[in-house]
């Protein structure tokens, strides 16, 4: 047995124990990201007087480790999508959020999403993010130029494409290459000090503080060698992020994505998390994750088709790269390829990064089989059977759609090895604290802890659902209900 | 917004608001099942005055439900294993054990359990338990006979067999007919009688009661239409059960059981694990659940195989039938088939209980196919690849093994509909409250929370695997560990 911590993330400290308050504020934001960034914000332009702590020397967070892509539309559309002629209702905006969002959908945030998702790119405008008046028909993960609209989710794919009509959605800001979330982060933060935000760098959260009622009152800090007691008047906003650097979490909550090597995150400690639950903030989703190896563009590679170790196929490989990597960790076996013939393969620079390699090639499909030590008509049947409903402009098994089916017949064929334990295949979590539209966190009753607010990836918002995420989710959430927990903070009370 | 509640099981009753102890007793153990029993024994014996407190108005909760059958093993086998001719091996218990816990076994109480397993039988058998000294070498789920010792999970399979030495470890109670854990339950009642455990039937937990350092004290009760105050001198032992009745948390934790239209419980409603995480314990592999189909006996069913509504194998059907329908509930679509000729075909009591029916026949596998509006030759080269590798003993896909592969050649070939918005599929949680072997719960540092212990299903403990549970293991876990707890309990202090 080790000795009990003096503070934990995972045990509040009580206020009759604070000694001093060496910082106090209205709204103590925790993480500089992109829902810290926004929360600072409308809640010092609401009249707070903020303290943003952040662990690192900077602000950005897993944020601007992104492509800086945000996820918009509805209303009719923005004026990028109908400037590239796409209509988008406010309703096929949000039956999409409701689907992405799988069996446990929080149909509050994707009504208030879908319905404040115009004036949100306003305000994003307002703040100084440009985006270049583009769209891009192209299949592909981030523009590599500083072109705006793409398609980042699975919006024209089976089953979506059946329950929302589809639009471009994912609007990415005017920065050349990738890596647009540091651009976007950057701009926020001019914004978050020209408001009067008081910001400390390097401090990190040791615990919260509460009274008997279970209310919070602030936090204790780690900053410059010492512990530091942060009052916050009204309330305490977690937005620190997932937990998919915390593998000892990662095991015990969404223990499948300790087969992805790569988790993409920052700090990711789960400590927003932990320190939402020690208040009595409910966790939700916590199994949930985003998988994915970015096995496109070109988009050719999409006419192909993906197996397992069995020689099956097992998704509609049209649909969001993230997607289809969900599906994958679920086979079983790492062993997984992707089939093309002469006509379909073309490897590039994402499959380079992808560690993606040929892992056989062959004039026929047999042999391929072979080289792969498949047993005896097991992915020859797999081919076969596609490439007899292809050729027929269908897909029975998995309904891809027709543009994207070509039957597999021109050899020579090849078998892209995409193995899990080799390939990069990325992640980060999608659970977190359960929390109302307006960001208040809330127990497994549904109440509200009093003083206590969260946003982003410390929640579980919109993005929630491993099989269902799209590009542009999770900064679209962190924005969006970020700025709804700053301005309801600010007038709050316990 | 609703008025907060008064009291609640996921926010702490504040020690000082507590106006009077209605009841107080060194130990306090919620709910009557087979941990809690085994918890009230041990600590009694011990010398602590123990109250039981119950919400039903008798003892058995949802062990009683049960088969009573109890995983036992290791030492060189019970003298049960070794009369029937078979050796196990501390070892290779503790090696299924490990295995069967999946991604985030817990190999302390693994450990715990293989070691102290043998004399857990001789336990149990003093208590007043009856075994018959005898072996079923057929398979089956639950004997209906008094017979003793079954396989009552997935030792003899890919790939369990070959990381552990494979025995017969599901101990039925001498009890005829389905239905032992009423028994069992019986026989551990009248010793936690004679024990001296003041039992309080009909008695709902309304909340725990901690003090400033979150320290546990007691529970806020609802007895007799009033709210009554329980002192807990030492400690207080959650012994709750799971959460599957619990359609809320099963939607936020767990919601691919809720395509289970069958969930096994008495009460289950989570109240055990949201008053251990109210006064900070770490919740752990929410997400698992354990699912069944009760497809065999008889064994010949084994012999048939299994696809989904592409007309793919998935699995080797020679498994625990819970771990086969863990699978089938990832296939994605509700449509399931067995395959069956007519050598192995054979229906009886248990495919009626589970509303299996026949969904197709013909006397070529193509006119299966057709019948059951599959894509031309997916079904039928699933049967053709299988039956050319089962006619040389080899399932080189999913490694079935030897003695169940047998080619489907024999018209007129059926397929039975298991599918899973009509059968009857079983399910239960497998996710709890993090605790130690002792029975103390933890919070996310993994430091005890004082005075608050827990066991059996309330608890992640040795079942927390949907794909990996085996037949006996959570009345195992709950009688092995709900001991544990209670002899720690009877002398801690916080």
């Amino acid at each position: 047995m080790t000795e009990p911590l003096r503070y934990s993330q995972s045990r509040p400290a009580a206020l009759t124990q604070v000694p001093r308050w060496d910082y106090e504020a209205d709204i103590i934001v925790l993480g500089f990201g992109a829902a810290g960034a926004c929360t600072a914000l409308e809640a010092a332009r609401a009249g707070a007087r903020v303290l943003l702590v952040e662990s690192a020397a900077g602000s950005g967070g897993t944020s601007a480790l992104s492509g800086g892509e945000i996820y918009l539309g509805g209303g009719g559309g923005t004026p990028i999508q109908r400037a590239a002629g796409f209509e988008d209702a406010t309703e096929d905006l949000y039956r999409y959020l409701l689907m992405v969002g799988g069996p446990n959908a929080d149909a509050a945030k994707a009504r208030r999403y879908a319905d404040g998702s115009l004036a949100h790119f306003e305000w994003l405008s307002a703040q100084g993010i440009e985006y270049k008046n583009s769209y891009i028909a192209e299949r592909c993960i981030e523009p590599s130029t500083d072109d705006c609209l793409i398609w980042s989710g699975s919006e024209e794919a089976w089953p979506f494409v059946a329950q929302a009509k589809p639009a471009p959605r994912g609007h990415c800001p005017k920065f050349l290459g990738m890596g647009g979330g540091r651009y976007v982060m950057d701009v926020l933060t001019r914004r978050v000090v020209e408001a009067g935000v008081q910001v400390l760098y390097n401090a990190r959260a040791l615990a919260l503080v509460t009274d008997g009622a279970r209310d919070v009152h602030g936090l204790v800090l780690r900053s410059e060698g010492a512990e530091r007691f942060a009052r916050a008047r009204r309330a305490v906003v977690l937005c620190a992020g997932g937990f998919v650097m915390n593998r000892d979490m990662v095991r015990q909550h969404a223990p499948f994505l300790l087969r992805s090597q790569f988790p993409l995150g920052t700090v990711d400690d789960g400590s927003g998390i932990l320190l939402g639950a020690s208040a009595g903030g409910a966790m939700m989703n916590m199994s949930e994750g985003f998988v994915t190896i970015p096995w496109y563009p070109p988009g050719s590679m999409v006419k192909g088709i993906f197996v397992n170790d069995r020689g099956q196929r097992f998704i509609n490989e049209d649909c969001y790269h993230g997607r289809v990597s969900n599906y994958i960790l679920r086979q079983g076996g790492d062993r997984i390829w992707l089939l093309q013939d002469h006509a379909t393969f073309a490897m590039g620079e994402m499959q380079t990064l992808a560690k993606m390699e040929i892992g056989a090639a062959g004039e026929t499909w047999e042999e391929v089989e072979r080289e792969l030590q498949l047993p005896e008509d097991s992915l020859a049947a797999t081919v076969r059977l596609y490439n007899h409903y292809a050729a027929q402009g269908t897909d029975p098994l998995f309904h891809k759609a027709a543009k994207w089916l070509k039957p597999l017949n021109e050899p020579p064929y090849v078998a892209i090895d995409c193995r899990i334990d080799h390939c990069f295949y990325a992640s980060f979590t999608l659970g977190g604290l359960d929390s109302l539209p307006t960001g208040e966190v809330v127990d497994a009753d549904r109440q509200p802890i009093g003083g206590l607010f969260a946003a982003g990836r410390t929640t579980c918002g919109l993005p929630r659902w491993g099989e269902g995420y799209s590009s542009g989710l999770s900064l679209a959430d962190a924005t969006f209900f970020g700025r709804e927990a700053g301005r309801r903070a600010a007038t709050s009370s316990r």
